[in-house]
């Protein structure tokens, strides 16, 4: 089994409004030190052993299912596991 | 500043049904060695360098705020930046 886990992140160039109210929530909750907040998605996939081509799937699935290209990018890592 | 980046995911024991759709969706494009997708969040935070008791503060925002502990557990890097 092989663990891949894929960070999607807004660009850096585009308004991240939920980050913006997590940030003021956190100084509503006491915390003044937090400076900026960005928001973005997390995923685990695991693939069969047998999987070929890996790294071009994981590009595949995330352009066109996970990430929005126009405002999102995305970086992974791949794990194996027992 | 201080940079941390905060992964919250549902706990096991609980049915990930955005991730059981998007695992389905991946097989439609063509990807059958896909087992298992979890789907979870992921923040980056940004303190300023005066911020004391770090990881508590990140405890109570992670608890009161970015993750439902009933159903979400979280974890958390710390990293300094320039």
């Amino acid at each position: 089994m092989i663990l891949v886990k894929i960070y999607v992140t807004l660009k850096d160039s585009v308004v991240d409004v939920q980050g913006e109210a997590i940030k003021d929530a956190t100084h509503t909750m006491g915390y003044p030190g937090v400076s900026e907040v960005r928001m973005g998605k997390y995923f685990e996939l695991k693939f069969d052993d047998s999987t070929e081509s890996l790294e071009k799937d994981v590009d595949e699935i995330c352009d066109g299912l996970l990430a929005n290209p126009n405002i999102e990018s995305y970086r992974y890592e791949i794990a194996e596991e027992a």
